[in-house]
């Protein structure tokens, strides 16, 4: 969806633990020093409105939700996000990146939790009907993934809880993602040093740079 | 969606003010002098996680969320609604009344705002797919309810602050809605004492009870 004035919208994705913050921040660097007008968001959030339903969504217990109530939670804070932040960086030429946004969904709910793949394209093409220039997604080994990510006892780790096998079939349903979309997805090796990380994602971008 | 087991849904529907949640317990009374187990509840809102979507929607601004972002939330709060209160107590054979129902979703996003009643419709029958099986429409002047709305300085004005235009569209879409179901809907003149409009109310809830 990029902008006639330059902006581009770059994701984020795959299981957490796998390094998605720190890139995030490596890539800002690194286009900041290209002397590019930078956006960081994540999802879900990203808006004042969206990070209110993000609370909702990775606060309390595993089951807090049916995956179809999480479903409309999640397509509703992204349709806040997009119009209230991504949609305003892009119209002014700047580039957003944010962590995470509908590939997550598409994985997390539409591809672990029963059939439901059907109802997260249908409300996304409704509401949502935009994808990122470019989806950068971190693959590495679940178990890895899983010990950095539960040892940041953020108070956030409703999906953490779902454990290992479920952590397996993430990692499995993104690159599956990537497959499909291979123009707009690039799959990152994500179990190496974060620079050896950083320098892909910057060569990966820096072609696709309007 | 009566169930075998003899439970019945029943919703009230109308602008606010219009008396609903007096009448939602006029009928409780009546049918538990009747024999019935009642589950008194509302929209949005009803189930714990419902409640927690609630406040995101009745507090803040008038335009704290577009009318897009508005119908996901409203609709993940009923789906939350259904799953852990209504389809249980009915399976129990109980007599559910809900102050709103998807109505006024129908009503107040849909007939209001922007064509988004077919959104409001798509989206409906992909999560919801279900009707009360008797929808009480308290309609009344929107002078007069409007004046009670406000009087009540609960906290949650959000939609009374769209002022009396928004109210007397409302208004046309309740009873747009009733002239389309007229099995499912009965108008009730609700500008009357509460016992007038009670009696009226039992009478048309007697002849439908399983």
């Amino acid at each position: 969806m990029a902008s006639s004035q330059g902006g581009i919208f770059i994701s984020f994705e795959g299981i957490d633990g796998a390094g998605k913050s720190t890139q995030v921040r490596l890539l800002s660097d690194h286009l900041a020093k290209l002397g590019r007008e930078i956006v960081q968001t994540r999802e879900p959030g990203g808006a004042p409105g969206a990070e209110d339903i993000r609370r909702l969504l990775v606060e309390g217990e595993p089951d807090r939700w049916s995956p179809e109530t999480e479903i409309l939670l999640f397509t509703a804070a992204r349709r806040d996000h997009l119009e209230r932040k991504i949609r305003p960086a892009l119209a002014q030429g700047k580039v957003v990146i944010s962590d995470r946004f509908a590939d997550s969904t598409r994985v997390y709910q539409g591809a672990t939790r029963g059939d439901l793949r059907a109802l997260v394209d249908d409300i996304h093409d409704r509401v949502i009907g935009v994808e990122p220039d470019l989806t950068l997604i971190l693959d590495m080994d679940p178990n890895e993934a899983l010990s950095r990510g539960l040892a940041r006892q953020s108070g956030e780790d409703r999906f953490e809880d779902f454990g290992l096998g479920f952590q397996e079939k993430l990692r499995a349903g993104f690159l599956a993602l990537a497959k499909k979309n291979p123009a707009r997805c690039v799959v990152i090796d994500a179990g190496r040093p974060p620079e050896a990380i950083a320098a892909d994602i910057a060569a990966a971008v820096d072609k696709r740079l309007p």
